[in-house]
């Protein structure tokens, strides 16, 4: 494919592999000094996905916090956040939601025609690029070469764990950086970072470490490529 | 607690947390040089435990496969192979099974008032030493300090996740070896390492992470102190 970008996945979990309790409340995971690491990744971004029920349950802002980091950004002639891209079958979105509202940043929705017209209607007159593919599910690797041809390069996926696993399962991920927390959330229906409907042993994904990071405070970044 | 032994918790995942498939199928996740680890741990334990789920599910043997290891043990005037120990609500074991016949080793089983009467005179007449609580559950820290009486100084524990996270809960676990692979198992209802009721946030255990231990093959070793 051409204009396909470079796909990082970042994710957050404890030492048992959840990425929040079994209350889904959004538990806190990363330490401060994980958190400047992950706003250095989103800066380096030029857009930052996140799929419908990450949108929908936790609303994530998806902007840089360090102002010298988005006086960078601008100072390179980007934009002062990364481009939000929200993938999500029916998009419907609260206008008064942070994803839609904090920024400044380029917005772009990849939805189906779940989504009522009014809604997409709603969205574009909010200056939102919305996409909208006929279906039931969103075509993910037709967004991502949407996403090349808008200039992306460098594309960070922050979750859920459906979209994360329906990427990897279509071989669109390059490297994932793993932030391990030196916690135990335990739960048998806590969430974990790939959790769609799984691979089968045999065709499980392969992954190559590629470095480990170490903080001070027990916590661990483990990078693989693919 | 006097005479309570040194526990151990040694668990195989994937990087995204899975200790198996969404088939539940015994998935292989160790390397063989992650097994020689786990066997040489094994040798250096007085005992090895599991639960319920493990023993019906997956039968393990729970003995030391390398021949000098195994005489390592006698030459130092220990059992060929550690104490196995069975952490089981009813102890509905087929008697040709793995865990019962594969030896030579001793065997203690921990189990309920739910377990025929019967099913207990067979397994004593096995030569198990079978501990009976009244109640529904067996009670986890008389089962230790049994253990402790019984002469055991190091525990390992090797599953599955409701014993571990039961555990957990108590602070009976003093160390926690996590063998991450570098794989991908996904699935949302694949199964962790500890997979009981949960902790709530702030409850969530922490760990101490003691020492990254780096396989050729790209599996890690995080050994945490709690």
């Amino acid at each position: 494919m051409t204009n396909v970008p470079y796909i990082t996945l970042n994710v957050a979990m404890t030492a048992d592999g959840k990425t929040d309790t079994i209350a889904r409340r959004g538990a806190l995971i990363s330490s401060p000094l994980d958190m400047m690491r992950v706003d250095q990744l989103r800066a380096a971004s030029d857009a930052i996905m996140v799929g419908g029920h990450t949108l929908l349950g936790d609303d994530p802002r998806l902007t840089v916090k360090t102002e010298s980091l988005r006086k960078a950004r601008l100072a390179a002639g980007k934009g002062e956040n990364p481009i939000k891209v929200g993938i999500i079958t029916n998009a419907d979105l609260n206008r008064n939601c942070r994803f839609l509202n904090n920024g400044p940043a380029k917005i772009v929705i990849f939805t189906t025609t779940k989504t009522a017209p009014e809604k997409i209607r709603e969205l574009r007159d909010l200056g939102v690029n919305v996409f909208v593919t006929e279906g039931l599910r969103v075509d993910l690797k037709k967004a991502i070469t949407q996403l090349g041809n808008l200039g992306v390069k460098e594309l960070l996926v922050e979750g859920g764990g459906t979209l994360n696993e329906e990427l990897l399962k279509l071989n669109l991920i390059n490297e994932i950086n793993i932030y391990i927390a030196p916690l135990i959330f335990g739960g048998s229906s806590a969430p974990t970072f790939a959790s769609s409907d799984g691979f089968e042993r045999e065709y499980a994904k392969q992954l190559k470490l590629d470095s480990i990071q170490q903080y001070d405070d027990d916590g661990l970044v483990l990078r693989y490529i693919i």
